[in-house]
């Protein structure tokens, strides 16, 4: 994963840095609760495969940013001859913070996000598509975690990218640090907060797989969602998006069209069976858990159209934290 | 169903006149087969309802479509909170006559389409979301066609709109007729044409249906196609939309927000069980393969971007059907 | 829910006291991972409705007792002319503690347990279908939990039934009960042990809720499992069955049948729409998470085949939740 | 494939010769309609490979044949430590010629249906899992087919297995087949019969193809069955299973355990692209239908339980077909 760029309002993910639509990568979705918005996820199941970057931005705007991305891949070079492709973009809602009714995405911001994407460490909190998230109710935002597994276990690495914009009973380590800030969704008979709100999650890795195995993978990170204190609640749009940058698992277009008098040949994959998955399993939901707590406790307060937002106090998190052993005290 | 409007790239479908946002129908989506873009699907099948209209349009089309429909959709009475809206856009590929790279639809194409949706006649052929589809290698289009059930078995009402894009081996109520004229997919060895291409296929009922029964009937419209000599080839985005338009199982959204201290309240549906589905099933499948070729039958001759797509010949179907006793001789 | 019966090897649960079959409650089925046999799944899906009795036993005892029910219930007055009947049966594979190559259930046991079946206390622990069942390395069994929303969020109860035999890194509201106790999964490099094992979770709710809306509760009981530190491996087979026992929703059969001139009327219904779910997810996560405490903390140390497996020591896991604030100091 | 084997009651499917469980086949399950019973469906989908053998047989049978078929596969020498396995068994409903009520099926029928599986001819008609089945209202039961792809698509065999108990408005390659002959679904308003019943539809092929793939197959077969009358009725069990026998997809276990020490290796696979499938999509669709035809044209008259179920006039057929020009007047 060549990783995300930072703009307001997007966020890009690159499974690498070549041209995806001819070198693309096995890719799954898994749907944790669909009040949301993804942009080409009926493709990607149907084919297994992920033919252009990921883009995340907010509820309103993934329409604009799903065709100026398209705009931006065909006049790649190459691509002349393209006449179909399937953008995938996904969204939470900023609302609060961000005037999304006028879908305030531009093409020279997509632009943007996508030339930026580089290899290097991923900017978290306030920034990108997390510029206006909310998440139990302090500042959410990017987040990212990873885990590399033993090399006895396979020694494969797994990545994964949040979008943090939503509720519940925050939980750190288990850790009931919402209730200890008074907090929390479900407080009281007559308060209807419910924890709305929703999570974008992108999972990566170099392990070989295709599409069926990273949909299971994909399924895993939503149970790393529930241990932060999310019911994927009625409003929640909370999806999951994995593939595999392995090698061995590329899909290559022939950019030349095959002799019709020549038999098709099946292509060449080396992919994990299902019995190595558990130890992968276990990487991605502690990934997304921690990848969550990184999106919180990177952010930053943002004030905006009359409304602050305060990043969670890390202070008090800490003592939290400490009380209930997660630290030492 | 209100019916189809038709101006050039793009078709609406609108299961009643009011505000569907509020006023929302139960819906299902079935995939046929998904190499095509369908924004929307996955929160219609998470809530089992649609909240705006459908539209039908190109394929590199559908994100300008959408947020030209939520633009329209926002500005309208009462809509002046609304901070989500789930748009469902579906496509074909009618690249060959359409100059789709350059995503050819504007805000106003899309403002017409859904202000000139009325409860009359459908215009078929190639007219919007149909003027330039191809179907079976003849000019395909927009095709309609319902059916009644007898009073014994409930009197609903069945009816199908399509957008025919797609191939195979063209028959008609069983009569081959693209042997016949020659023109059909997997001809001989060398020959590459594997009927692909597209159908979006929307599918509207009187009959009380809830979501889950919906999904059913879509899927048979899959069935219907399959009459026409289709086999969903790798390359097509064959997708179908149902809905009710049944009162009884309407669900309503209070434009006021509710008590807090009120508990919820279940509301009252009256629905068909599952035993009364299969008439509903062969009217669907029937319509279906009618509407079909209504969307050929009913098309005429377009040149654009230097090819010709001729309508299918109707003199010499007529020939056919009647060798093949579909007609009488 | 009229409870489950306890004898060894089969545990029953029965949605109420009635004919199932001729009295059905919708239902629904979400599967978090499938490497677990679930007799009955597909029809349950495609009808959205319980016909019979759940039971859980097994892993190779599944078809034996499916036949064993059907034999039972053919044999209930009024069921003379049924011929066919979808029994639901899921299982756990206690192969440790368990002659499973046998298929060690006999008719008169599942008899028993349909037959024993009361809307009392439910027995926990090392019981029927929880007889040989490990989880996180100690002993696990049959565990129930139930949750009450307040009036204002509906007033509904929410109850869960699990058969625990699955494995992971064990936390008790985050309390590290595993680590600390030195049981857990992935300990090292060359340790196998991946927390194999399956659950298998019943969701009872007399909330008037349909299918649909069941499966996205069923769903939430996963992310209840995610917070005692499974990471539903490869080989789990665990599925979720929900039902809902209101009586607004059921769906009677008419014993005779209907006059043929007759047209079929609609059925009343009253549901609780997608907006009253989150407090009912939250519900059901709470209710898993402590259902699965309860089957290991009433298990007792069973020891059978040459092995023992020991009941979690209850001393040591008062002092973690101590240490951890989970419990007072 | 190695073909079915004929025994009242029951016929078996095995992919290959060997023992399947330590020599896996990928597999999928494509579900046209589920009210039917199919054992073991939900671990094919997870695994995405088949195990053990394929048995058909009657709705009431399903549960005692599969525990039979279990307990034949767990004599077999090297499975002395299998603990855990997925029969895979499929069902129609043949009440009306056969005392389902009773199960009868027993063990040794089942052990002859496995060991009789051949690779030469397979019966067809009033044989095997079919010997009651009704179709179209005359006699179904099992009918085969397949189609060899050109060398230049690949030269792949697509080959089809059918359980026909199902009905709709018979028609033999367009040809009205059941309306000249008086017999079809929905005759009249007073009429109630609907088309009932169920197929059971099993496709092998030896094109490198993985689950995904199999699965996109298997849907295809649901149009073969359209293309014959049926509308899927909702009283249908219409399932498809698809595998592949090619070598280089196979999936062998490793009869020793691995040394935890070695870093897991992934396995080397040729599979089949997206973009090879279309013709393997019309070979499934032509031999689904050609098979239904098969099972009904070998089929015999059968009398029993006080009831006769004519085979279906050839002659009569025959004249029909040539009316409508789908053979030579």
């Amino acid at each position: 994963m060549l990783g995300d760029s930072v703009h307001t309002g997007v966020t890009a993910v690159l499974p690498h840095g070549g041209n995806l639509f001819f070198d693309r990568v096995p890719a799954a979705v898994f749907v944790g609760n669909a009040f949301g918005k993804l942009v080409g996820a009926t493709q990607v199941r149907e084919l297994g495969e992920l033919e252009t970057p990921i883009l995340l931005t907010c509820t309103l705007c993934v329409w604009r940013a799903a065709d100026a991305m398209v705009a931006e891949l065909l006049a790649m070079p190459g691509m002349e001859r393209v006449g179909s492709i399937n953008p995938v973009v996904g969204e939470t809602n900023d609302g609060a913070l961000n005037a999304i009714r006028s879908r305030p995405i531009t093409p020279e911001v997509v632009r943007r996000a996508l030339a930026g994407a580089s290899s290097g460490r991923v900017a978290e909190g306030s920034v990108g598509a997390g510029a206006g998230t909310i998440a139990f109710e302090w500042k959410g935002g990017i987040g990212t975690a990873s885990r590399v597994l033993p090399k006895t276990l396979g020694g494969w690495t797994v990545g994964v990218l949040v979008q943090s914009n939503f509720g519940g009973v925050f939980q750190v380590m288990g850790a009931p640090v919402g209730r200890e800030l008074g907090r929390y969704a479900f407080k009281g008979d007559v308060e209807r907060e419910r924890g709305d709100g929703s999570i974008m999650i992108v999972v990566a890795t170099n392990a070989p797989l295709q599409d069926r195995n990273l949909e299971r993978l994909a399924a895993r990170a939503m149970l790393g969602v529930a241990r932060t204190g999310s019911s994927a609640s009625n409003g929640s749009g909370d999806y999951v998006l994995a593939f595999s940058t392995a090698e061995q698992v590329r899909r290559r277009l022939d950019p030349g069209r095959r002799d019709p008098n020549t038999p098709p040949a099946p292509r060449a994959v080396q992919e994990l069976g299902n019995d190595e998955m558990s130890p992968l399993f276990q990487a991605v939901i502690e990934s997304t858990e921690e990848a969550i707590y990184n999106s919180m406790f990177m952010a930053t307060t943002v004030t905006s159209r009359g409304r602050t937002v305060p990043a969670i106090p890390l202070d008090s998190v800490r003592v939290i934290l400490a009380k209930y052993g997660v630290v030492p005290r």
